[in-house]
């Protein structure tokens, strides 16, 4: 709990509901005003992968940018934050959507308010979208690495547009759906989890005792990224980002 | 008042005219020719952004890269130039503005220049924009990071970017338009000024005392970045750029 | 035959498997999913590009991302890799593309399965793509270079968005061709062994021995990228990548 | 005329006509397969961007990467290299364009060759977008920047896809024109001259006396990107090209 008294630590969890407020801001934005024409997709790819991308640049130093609870949730089954942040985290990326969508509302001309669109998506689908994803942002921010990597920002949220590119479209809801949400839920969930434990016992194992696994979950033993007052300083805190679009609807 | 004996003083006011111009030019250029079809966003939304990253990689070490009033307003609001300084950069870059809309004007067949199109943007819309691109300025610019960051011009660029896919299009004005147009500077102003506030005082705060912020503003205990020969040095003096669509109307 | 008992090896071999999979999932999914209208070719040429970009960076580290059986051939044919090595991650890639290709069907729902297309590009063209492909991978991962060279991975893939830009579209079976599939194969072959000759030998030659060589393809002596544990550590291991959408057909 | 003996001068030589040779038939490719839609000109100018980007990724190391005959003059305007060198580039670019038309010419099939389009651009307009270049070109190569400058490649793409974003399309011939493609010559040639003279003199003069200058034009004092065997070491040897696509035409 000494999180808890951190400026740091408020400042992350504050930043997470900024990010995560912009995301939703401009991704169902673009959704919601082009949403006829063979155009549709490509453009709405753009501008969620590219909205990623600049928000991961915004926030990525103070609280590593996730701005989607699966890309947190893989975190915490990665062992690589306390299970106290990611809660907060969590809460704080939930109310972010909800308030970008209420701006977006607000901003929005009435005559356009009833083009919401609603897809949906398999949840066989989100799993792989999400491991990949996953995957691709272990694989960029992980500090082990050295090397004409480029932006990390860029690379995470190319990764988000080609989710959108390959997939049905996003699935999007600007009013309460009350019935069967969880099932949004399940997908990018399961898809995080099973990014994170390829990549860290599969693909690129780090030698981690399980002791040391739990005190950072616990937060006993802050991991580095916690403590420094910069976390940009190790490239690993660039980290970030999801499938947002696909937990966009759920909380509203 | 030791800036005006500065040649590179000059050179940054001349830097900032130069990349406004071109900016004016080729925003307003591919807007105005590629007025219809479903395609018109993406392509201006590029365009934009595109157009706004070269510029910054071409003026970014010589200016700092503005090319717009509203980010330079916010870096006054954060205290990071002087007062003297920034009334001559936006004094360049209304002067820019007009220069990009003239040349354009001449190189434009007669058939094509009827074809301007002037949307208007909700002020509260254009708050939102603004905000996040000074926030996603100050963050990449930030010269207490490190990491993977790539490319800080590209990234306002796409920040640009998003903001033309999100919003409903450039406003954009050839002639003169004499009623109103002060409301077209209220909205870029608010939002940045608010964006150099919430990064600077929430976001990631500075340490710096009011006497520290005054000298700045004064000019008269010149900041690091307006004494060294090539501002490029830093990682922070490529900073810049914004919403110019929003603004390029009002000054012709 | 050392290799054989390197956990790493094995690594690199399932990661080849992990990015072929992962590669063709999402180039078939947008090929197959937005047949029509004149958007199709930037909108498949994009994915395709950025799903190189994405994977190699999720894999570089691991196995250089070749994630092509023309590009892992170039560097046989280039002495940068041994024989036993190239035949596995050969064998990897293509029982990644069809797993890739049995997810896709997996996940894609019934009445759009009919919308296969399959496009037969002309050999000659085929040479010349994965030529040029080659040449850009061998430069970008050159580890005798420095200077403002950006993300190799976002290179690569923007090479493999101009092969699709400026060709009549990717060449795509979901189901057996049994006959004359060999013939997808001899033309990037070929381009690849081309482009690695061409950099090798013409346009910016290393200097080493035949023996040397040999030496290498035998893997009798581990080069370097071989025997260290990251290979991301160097430049050159993010290597990779080709025309992909050429070959996948063939091997289902 | 100590370079004539250089084996590096000579691969320089050949990768402008390689660089040329590719560039022509990716950018005349996709210009003349897609010629009709509304998507035409966005498909074109990231082609034509991105094949920039890729070509200088591809031979920066060697010769520079120019592509264009309005950069090499622009350099030679600059004095930063021998006019010897000068003219043997421009004479392979030349042959690299035509041997990029002829291998375009090859794989095209017959009845796609009548599409060819060649629309007049207004000369002015070419000075101006070449000069946006060059100094784009000056500003990411110069070796005195330092901080996020990114890949100099890709910011040189993006260059020029605003270009042909902007414009009203590439002028492109694949037949002879044999009257007035003097006039193609001129504007990007006042262009490239003013950008060099812009940015070495008014934008971030460097201080070289005459003799100076004169002795890199002479080849009498080699300048150091021309005697290292890398010039890829040195950040400013990644530099490049221009719109390529405006001298095509006229070689043919």
């Amino acid at each position: 709990m000494w999180e808890f008294r951190s400026m740091n630590f408020w400042r992350a969890v504050f930043a997470e509901f900024f990010g995560t407020m912009f995301f939703v801001f401009f991704g169902m934005g673009a959704a919601l005003r082009w949403t006829t024409g063979p155009h549709h997709v490509l453009h709405v790819a753009l501008c969620f992968g590219l909205a990623a991308a600049t928000l991961i640049q915004s926030i990525g130093h103070i609280s590593g940018g996730h701005i989607n609870p699966a890309v947190t949730f893989a975190y915490l089954v990665g062992s690589q934050m306390s299970l106290f942040r990611a809660v907060f985290y969590m809460a704080a990326q939930c109310l972010g959507a909800v308030a970008g969508a209420a701006v977006l509302y607000g901003v929005t001309p009435g005559n356009m308010r009833g083009n919401m669109a609603m897809n949906t998506v398999s949840n066989n689908m989100e799993v792989f979208l999400t491991m990949q994803l996953v995957v691709c942002i272990f694989a960029v921010t992980d500090e082990r690495r050295n090397g004409r990597l480029g932006s990390a920002a860029l690379s995470i949220g190319f990764s988000v547009t080609i989710g959108h590119l390959m997939g049905p479209g996003p699935s999007l809801l600007l009013y309460p759906s009350t019935s069967q949400t969880w099932v949004y839920w399940v997908g990018p969930m399961i898809g995080g989890a099973m990014g994170a434990l390829l990549y860290d016992f599969m693909l690129f194992p780090r030698m981690r005792g399980l002791s040391e696994r739990l005190a950072t979950l616990k937060g006993s033993r802050p991991s580095e990224s916690e403590t420094q007052q910069d976390p940009a300083e190790s490239p690993s805190s660039s980290r970030h980002k999801g499938l947002w679009s696909f937990q966009v609807g759920l909380n509203m």
